[in-house]
């Protein structure tokens, strides 16, 4: 564990924060552990509790597995990631889908009208779908590592591409690629890089 | 708990797992216990090991603790939020700082030329920073619950209001606002809003 995070004030424990923060990495290496369809199921089970906007829940996540749609998806990522995304166990498409209005009244059943309000503002909802879908992004990360997982978090692709791609039909829209699996060893061999000290990031008025 | 999660796939015990997700409620009603900056602070050096891109970590919170600086966030509040912000032991407003690139040549010194090419891109910086920032904020909420503390995530404010009240020297972005405190029993009346099944938010290709 790090030397300087104050243990007492936290309610779970020291393997408990190591295994979600403190000593999890960005993993690159991955073991040859499968990672199974009941393992995502478990994770987005975890997640989906926590909260979003009016319940609006609008993460969507495409497990790509099958050696045809894995070369799709590498021919979109930037030159950097695109050996990551070949050899990792199981790269996960995370979105957002900007029709997540259209289960509000079941995930929201005491705004009865809701749905039909954000039917006709597809602005608000692609700004409501993006904001909740990255809040549920860092809540997925976390509940994966909580599945033992390994996440290899990237951006560095190109966003409209994967959409035509893979989400021509559906309309889902690509917040980020998270490549996962099981961590040989700490996963990675960059050294941890350095965080920002709690002052520079927190201020109290 | 809840009976449709597959325990055994997670690594970590049935009380944690309660803890930072299935037993935690977006909170209305607190207890007159104060957060205190040491907390914030914990918090804060728990969930800076999240990862983001590049390291650039853009997340930035603004304790908002006095009676006055509270009225000036009470002011901005939609009007279903101003009570909440008005009786919460706390409130957290979440931010990115667009001028995250200052701190790359410490968080990344691997990429020298890192922080001068992003100060000539605004743009990119306002998008990582808001993409991050609110990646973060998803690790944020886990992580006042793994301090036993209870989060009231909001979105309905007067963002650039906000942003000229308590921004207009350092440049930072509002995202959300954090009511955080200890729960008054299950910190909410509302019952449990459903959520989406696995199946209908992730699929496999």
């Amino acid at each position: 564990m790090s030397t300087d995070t104050l243990a007492p004030a936290l309610s779970v424990d020291d393997a408990t924060a190591d295994l979600l923060f403190r000593e999890a990495r960005t993993t690159r290496e991955f073991t040859d552990a499968e990672v199974t369809d009941e393992q995502l199921a478990a994770v987005y089970d975890l997640v989906k509790w926590g909260p979003t906007a009016m319940n609006t829940l609008p993460l969507r996540v495409l497990a790509v597995r099958s050696p045809e749609a894995r070369e799709r998806l590498v021919a979109h990522m930037a030159d950097g990631n695109k050996e990551r995304v070949s050899t990792a166990p199981l790269s996960l498409v995370v979105a957002y889908d900007p029709a997540f209005h259209e289960h509000l009244d079941t995930l929201m059943p005491h705004l009865p009208g809701m749905r039909d309000n954000l039917h006709a503002v597809p602005a608000v909802r692609e700004d409501m779908g993006r904001t909740n879908g990255l809040l549920q992004a860092g809540y997925l990360v976390v509940g994966l590592r909580a599945a033992g997982l390994a996440a290899g978090p990237m951006n560095g692709m190109d966003h409209a591409a994967v959409d035509a791609e893979f989400f021509a039909e559906n309309g889902w829209r690509s917040l980020l690629v998270i490549n996962v699996g099981v961590a040989a060893g700490t996963g990675t061999t960059y050294p941890r890089a350095p965080r920002l000290a709690a002052e520079q990031a927190v201020t109290t008025v």
